[in-house]
């Protein structure tokens, strides 16, 4: 199976030359989108719509019609894995995703099997397979999961935290209970993400949402060593083709050059570091994507223009660079926003990447 | 006025010798004690007891009474300056703090004025000057306000938030409506700190929680520029003796040799740097506060003596760090873990100090 026609993202991400810089968004199908509100409403649910493989394609392709937008994500949510290890994930209105049988006792935590993708999570390696269908060749589809230490927060706090103080607690009283949940789960990580790449995933992110809560040591051990023992299981090749895995930890900036060095292929990067800066720290060992806030996108064309292009002239020029938000798009951005957004870091970009400039 | 019988808080704050590193704890009098909750319910409100100078002066001194830490902070809010601009700062059970009155308008903002502390703030002033006197020359008394971005984030958004979408809509959309708002409240936080001084604190923290969600660019326009302008305008000397200025940004340790930068003497430390790291990178321009991640005292003495150690190690020998907490102490904290913290920090520490090890 030969490259996407639009390849730029891939390129991209293994430092191949491109002809501008290729864009994506974290959270692309999302709330911001009429038509996916509309086809949510449709579901019935947010469960329901990730929960059925036709709906989840519907609208992994719905920002691609919009824009020109360099890569599809497959539309599924982090918290799909612990589901299936049947913990029993659920949308409380207005507050964000919970769990009916959050990991309280030990003996829950030494129950824990790691589910197989292709019959627990059959739904999602279906989408996958169906939105490749779908895309025809056009843009790569990425893959994704939560990363264990991210999943296992939601497991054992039960939903979303403000201080983290379950896991927290057995962090540091029963270092030896969470590592037994992170093992488990970086297997099933690992099984799922596969199975993704199989299904037709063309390159695959593993979200870190709440690692940049722990301490630089606690980071270390107990976020980043299961990120580096998932990258060093994942298929990294199929059908002929390399796999990149992008390692996005929110608020990681500061632990950059041990995230590099996690076997991955691109460090995504929230808003709180100058991509500049980050690129002189990590050199050519790995691709870095982001890393605009998508606050800037509430602030109007001309200033989203201003912005992205700062972005851009902080990376400088050469290859390496998936243009993306430091965090998902919020459901209160303008959808001209996001227009104004693909369009200048797609026509700001060409400069930075004719032959003669080099990064 | 000489300085306190203990001054190791402030030697170490101008990195001079001490015998062991002092240590102190962001709000040290707070719901953990079980006489803080007494004299709480006493005032009858949280309000209640931030405006009454002898209830404040009353729990300002519990922690002290319970452990051998080496400086006291004034009991108050960080959202009395805009209390005092007439928003109207009031708790919502369970929800944090609010205002009445948020900023909604640019006639509101045109609107705001400088309080005059020893008026509308005399409640602060006042409790600054009676817990001076209770102390009687034992320990220093740490004053503080919250940043001028801090505040702005309650003053605009009305209270907490998840993603600052209404501050962040100004700072893009009109930043000059924010730099105005900015502009006021450093004067306002520059004239309060001063009245502090003035009343008896003899070192000022700036509580800067919020700018670690801000981009790189955006902080150092948005919040660090007005803690700089603050920091010229403080009063630093008074009675004969230096009064240090701390700055204290939460998620700020990628942009720590800019706030080292500022004019402070000491710059706090979240749990998510090295402090080691951080010593290399400011070297001996200031002094370091910090950094136990505060949920460490969840993990029964033996890990909060390893982890305490652990921070102590890394700072290593030398004058010029005060232990603290990273963030705030949790209110589940159980009062005996700060027992251990301190009498680690104090006995762990001396070997660093002797005069043989230098920094």
């Amino acid at each position: 199976m030969a490259r996407p026609r639009n390849d730029r993202f891939l390129r991209a991400l293994l430092r191949e030359p491109v002809d501008y810089t290729p864009l994506w968004l974290m959270r692309q199908a999302g709330r911001y989108l009429p038509e996916y509100c509309e086809t949510r409403k449709r579901a019935g649910s947010f469960l329901a719509l990730c929960k059925s493989p036709q709906l989840a394609c519907e609208v992994t392709l719905q920002p691609l019609a919009r824009y020109d937008l360099d890569a599809a994500i497959l539309f599924s949510d982090i918290l799909t894995v612990p589901d299936a290890m049947g913990l029993g994930l659920y949308f409380a209105e207005g507050e964000g995703p919970k769990f009916e049988r959050p990991l309280r006792e030990e003996w829950e935590i030494r129950n824990l099997a790691v589910p197989d993708p292709n019959v627990e999570l059959r739904y999602v390696i279906d989408a996958v397979a169906e939105i490749r269908r779908a895309l025809d060749g056009s843009v790569p589809l990425i893959g994704f999961s939560g990363s264990p230490y991210t999943l296992a927060c939601y497991m054992i706090e039960g939903g979303a935290s403000d201080d983290f103080r379950r896991i927290k607690t057995m962090l540091y009283s029963r270092p030896d209970l969470l590592h037994h949940v992170l093992d488990v789960t970086a297997q099933a990580v690992t099984a799922y993400l596969n199975a993704q790449i199989e299904a037709g995933a063309q390159a695959v992110q593993i979200f870190d949402t709440w690692g940049g809560s722990l301490s630089h040591a606690a980071y270390r051990e107990f976020s980043l060593a299961y990120m580096t023992k998932i990258i060093a299981g994942l298929k990294r090749s199929h059908d002929g083709e390399r796999i990149p895995v992008i390692v996005f930890t929110k608020g990681g900036g500061l632990w950059l050059e041990d995230i590099a060095a996690s076997g991955c292929d691109a460090v995504g990067l929230d808003w709180s570091i100058d991509i500049g800066q980050a690129r002189a720290r990590v050199g050519s060992k790995v691709a870095l994507q982001g890393n605009l806030d998508p606050s800037v996108l509430f602030g109007g064309s001309e200033v989203v223009a201003r912005e992205a292009r700062r972005v851009l002239d902080s990376f400088g020029p050469g290859s390496g660079h998936v243009f993306n938000l430091g965090h998902g798009i919020s459901q209160f951005t303008p959808p001209e926003a996001v227009t104004a957004l693909v369009e200048t870091v797609h026509a700001a970009s060409r400069a930075a990447h004719r032959p003669e400039s080099k990064g």
